[in-house]
């Protein structure tokens, strides 16, 4: 799912996209919690982040922040 | 100004604040633009984003893209 707009490894080729390649793990996870919340807002991440578990945003920024293709 | 968190070349080594090294030109400037116009708030970046003119962002987010040390 998140592989689709971030690429597989955490980098993109979308300008308005942020890379998560080996970014800090602990900013995604706040980050995502943030877009759960409301408190940050995105038109398609305040969406995604509402399907998501804390164990598994902590499972995708642990994925993302070691930056490996998978 | 940025370099105390985000470090000399994007990349730092605080869990929870984001590696702007390589990241998306536009997408920085974009968040820039938001922090300043309230519309995603952070306790730092708020009141940073506040100083800032749009070609000084333009400016800020072309270096760190380039993810060079300076």
């Amino acid at each position: 799912m998140c592989q689709a707009c971030h690429g597989s490894d955490g980098s993109n080729e979308f300008s308005s996209i942020p890379n998560l390649k080996w970014q800090n793990q602990q900013y995604m996870v706040q980050q995502l919690q943030q877009f759960k919340s409301g408190q940050r807002q995105d038109k398609t991440m305040s969406k995604v982040a509402k399907l998501l578990s804390t164990e598994q945003m902590e499972s995708m920024a642990s994925y993302f922040s070691k930056g490996e293709e998978k």
